[in-house]
């Protein structure tokens, strides 16, 4: 397969120099992925500056490799309860590693871990003196630096393929009894001195910024996934012509199907609201963190709400959009000549790793419920926050009407005012229902679980509110007035299709009635006519290149079918015109019952 | 990858007498699957009895193997205009088969085509005299019955791996002046005479019927894909502990989160639904074949239209299903060892293969806009159709209140009267835009481009109905008290989780209220509550074998982890201790690296 790929780029005449781009580009992951985006970045926070000192350096100079080995067989999500243990050795001045005897503490997916790596980072519980300290980081060598052998007491390999990303090795790990020093545990907050004091970080929460940063790149890194297929589905959706709409005339682009855009705009509307949301969100994480130097943790709690948030909804919305975009290339969408299948596969995972997003949904419910005990306590909003518009009443009923939701200026107030009904109502119905449960005598926790659904629609809609105000605020600053229009144009579209996806939530209280959101649907159907003739430079204006995309459907210069013919010829099962299996299986049965028939 | 689910099968002791099930088992294909679905069938049906004497014979016993050659790389949907011409030639009583020089005429995605079949039925452009008849069947000779070479002016080879079914040798044909018997065009039908004659077909409706019979057994293959991903999301889900409902107790099974159920007991419920559709439609279909054979083609319409929205619909829902199950599992979910991922691969093609999804949405909708020109011409409903309910007004509200919506017995007359009421009113809708667009001047095919996205809802409703009444029908024949019960749990789940998924076309007129919505919503958490004891009993009544789940996290017994350890150890990459890759790569960069770094 990969040699597949590999061929059929080097047709598009790559010379040698971009080479290393290439084979980075083909792969839906490199060998140094976890050691850029977990391993050095722990040391850089983990560590404490003697360490930096000795492990820093090596690790960003790849004198050696790492991964961050976490989630174990039986444990991804409750780190808690994590079974590998470091405990503290006072004679050796050590830590022994070890996991207990049955496999689920067998630590197990960290990419690069399998075969690349020589260094981890591995989270173990510590224990010193026979008490339980709970789960700290240790740096842990794997292989000789030399050799690349195994170290004694080190069982790793690879855990086997995968849905995608097989490019990485993930891998699985058991430490049996492996002796490491006392300073290979990360100090940088917590500590545990060579008399076995355990000194506790100053701030609890520092740890989980690392988690923070890593959703917020996830936002942008989804937005490229969707951006690119939608750009793929749209470059082909101009050259395939198929079927007619006035029977007289040839066959048409399938882009002037009004189904085929309605599958497939919404889908670069939503691209777009991702990067600029994955945007914002960076800065505002550089800004956290700023503060968090300076004493002041107070927006970290809100970050991590908004980020768990859209981690959960952009994965989600990203994968079915991928599909969408894939299916809507026809048949040619399900081969991999396409590009997509590979995106999807590598895009999908996010809504697995990095926190499962039923669990990062019920995250952001946390906070917000939280948030509305504060409103039903009767206090006021901060002015600053994201949930500032749980504070407010708002109008009880929608003022959408024709002039509100016009193709070529509508008035967003309006629109922006439904999301906030909805993420307002949402939450005080689960807040609500929350509290009756308790008052009816049920326990805070099966309270909880009670009403897990419907905290995850308030999640959904705080973060569709978040998605909507971030798109309007970035439009209302371009001040290029060619792009401003055209961009109104699908920021218009996002907001109207997603008013029309959520709309039952509008409708059930009578916020909004049938007759408004008729005007809305109106208005999606007006707005894919008006996009339809830019939608190949909207996407032409990301600017990915044929490399990046990988995709014989999407190419730039459209050169579709004789391609197709070109990319088949380097299957491997066109090497023979008669496959082995022929000579082995099929000829021999098939001259059998010929003989038999003739008897 | 093959080899590697081929030892991990090994490990389940399995002996040699099943060994050709579990190789098919294995494979999301096989190299007759085309011979049997396609090549097989269209002798039956499209050859005439002399023709049948001389082929069918020989292919049902396997002395050759055939497959079915119609779509081009430039031509799917639209086969009226395949490029591929068969010319008859008066003087040799032959036909020529060629494709004019452009690629997009290269037949492409025919299964079995590329290494496997020695014949196909193609599909060409029938051409006498200069005159074209339109797309014609011609048994062809691709590869020598000895040597399995491919004939003189044959081109033929794979198209490359696909998103699935990578088990299918899918091809790709060129037939360079290829010489066939005039005897060799399938003849039950139409017919070219010696002295080149055409005869036409007595009935042009005839030739559909293959179609939807493919159509109707899809639904039950999809109903399996989502019944195996159910199986094995509902028994990881009790292996699985992971978090506390109780903070002072111990890790839960996953099974008890509400979010879990409710992303997988519907999925539970829609397989039970598909089934029981995909056996109605069989039964259907048995009798419409008999009625034409009586000279009846009455019901072809109506089945055809019922068949391409249950396509779309199933297709779409079992594909998100999937992925709802795979993502209920975590992280191993996204391992192979799941086994989900390549049902996924494979369901998913049904979206896009024997007819692309919007495309048959908008068939049912020809469908749909007909018989309600009947009905606003004030004609009487058949009193047999599966469209009658478009002639009835039903009750302008909902009639769902508390005593409806019970969990025990809930009443499903009011339910189904809601999915009647909004297929009704979408079809209405759609008929009336579609009216008002040709009466303010546009053309009727842009007015039904104009309306394309209102008419697939309008479909989906319908078959949407028709899931619901199927369902319900079929629990009213259950003697079994003990099944009754438990299927009438799954029944109302499917009712009311349908309802609340479509709720916004019920509310937006005003036929329900959110207080009825509100107390379908609440029957939906409280089916989770009751059906999760039952759960693994259920999928367990499917009685799918550990062979045919091919799943590490389904397995019956239960054992998951030690064998998630166990077939990890398979893994191409676990040859080898230290692989080529550090030798040749990684090993060279980091000593150069460190060497660098003494200087």
């Amino acid at each position: 397969m990969r040699k597949h790929l590999d061929k059929a780029v080097d047709r598009n005449n790559i010379n040698e120099t971009g080479l290393f781009q290439i084979l980075v580009g083909h792969l839906d992951g490199t060998p140094i992925n976890l050691h850029n985006s977990m391993f050095v970045p722990t040391l850089q926070t983990q560590a404490d500056k003697e360490q930096q000192r000795q492990w820093l350096h090596r690790a960003q100079n790849l004198e050696i490799i790492g991964t961050y080995a976490q989630t174990e067989l039986g444990h991804g999500t409750m780190l808690r309860r994590l079974e590998t243990t470091a405990t503290f050795d006072k004679a050796s001045d050590s830590f022994i590693l070890t996991p207990p005897p049955p496999p689920p503490a067998t630590k197990w997916w960290p990419g690069n871990l399998a075969k690349v790596s020589n260094y981890a980072i591995v989270a173990a519980q510590l224990c010193i003196d026979g008490k339980s300290y709970g789960p700290h980081t240790f740096l842990v060598q794997l292989r000789c630096e030399n050799t690349h052998k195994a170290l004694p007491g080190v069982d790793v390999g690879d855990i086997g393929p995968k849905f995608g990303i097989n490019s990485v090795d993930n891998g699985y790990l058991r430490l049996h009894h492996v002796k490491i020093p006392r300073r290979n545990m990360m100090m940088a907050y917590a500590k545990v001195e060579k008399d076995g004091t355990y000194v506790k970080p100053i701030h609890s929460k520092l740890s989980y910024g690392a988690m923070v940063h890593v959703r917020a790149n996830m936002i942008t890194q989804q937005a490229t996934f969707l951006a690119m297929c939608a750009t793929i589905c749209t470059r082909y959706s101009c050259v395939r012509h198929q079927g007619q709409i006035n029977p007289k005339e040839a066959e048409v682009q399938v882009l002037d199907y009004q189904t085929q855009q309605h599958r497939l705009f919404p889908q670069i509307a939503r691209a777009f609201a991702f990067f600029f949301t994955g945007n914002y969100i960076k800065k505002l994480y550089c800004r956290v963190v700023d503060d968090i130097k300076s004493g002041n943790a107070d927006l970290l709690p809100e970050l991590h709400a908004l980020t768990s948030g859209l981690k959960a909804l952009v994965t989600h919305q990203t994968g079915l959009g991928i599909e969408q975009c894939r299916m809507a290339c026809g048949g040619h969408g399900y081969s991999e000549a396409s590009g997509i299948p590979i995106q999807y596969c590598q895009a999908i995972g996010g809504a697995t790793y990095e926190g499962e997003n039923m669990v990062m949904l019920l995250q952001t419910a946390r906070f917000l419920i939280k948030a509305t005990a504060k409103v039903r306590a009767g206090q006021k909003p901060t002015g600053k926050s994201q949930v500032d518009y749980l504070f407010k009443n708002g109008p009880r009923h929608c003022r959408i009407d024709q002039t509100v939701v016009t193709v070529d200026a509508p008035n967003t107030g309006p629109i922006i005012e439904c999301f906030e009904h909805m993420a307002r109502r949402l939450t005080m119905k689960a807040y609500d229902r929350l509290q009756l449960a308790k008052h009816s005598g049920r326990a805070d926790y099966d309270a909880w679980n009670d009403c897990a659904v419907d905290l995850t629609k308030a999640s959904r809609a705080h973060t569709r509110l978040f998605l909507a105000k971030i798109f309007v605020e970035t439009v209302k600053d371009v001040t290029d007035f060619g792009v401003a229009n055209v961009l109104s144009d699908i920021m218009n579209l996002y907001l109207m299709y997603e008013l029309t996806d959520c709309s039952q939530h509008l409708l059930e209280d009578g916020f909004i009635n049938g007759q408004q959101l008729s005007y809305v649907q109106k208005a999606v159907y007006k707005l894919l006519e008006k996009i339809r003739p830019n939608a190949v430079s909207i996407v032409d204006s990301w600017a990915f290149d044929d490399r990046q995309l990988k995709s014989v459907l999407g190419r730039r210069d459209g050169n579709v079918y004789e391609h197709m013919l070109e990319w088949a010829k380097f299957s491997e099962l066109n090497k023979t015109d008669v496959i082995p299996a022929f000579d082995k299986y099929l000829g021999p049965m098939m001259k059998e019952n010929r003989a038999k028939a003739k008897i």
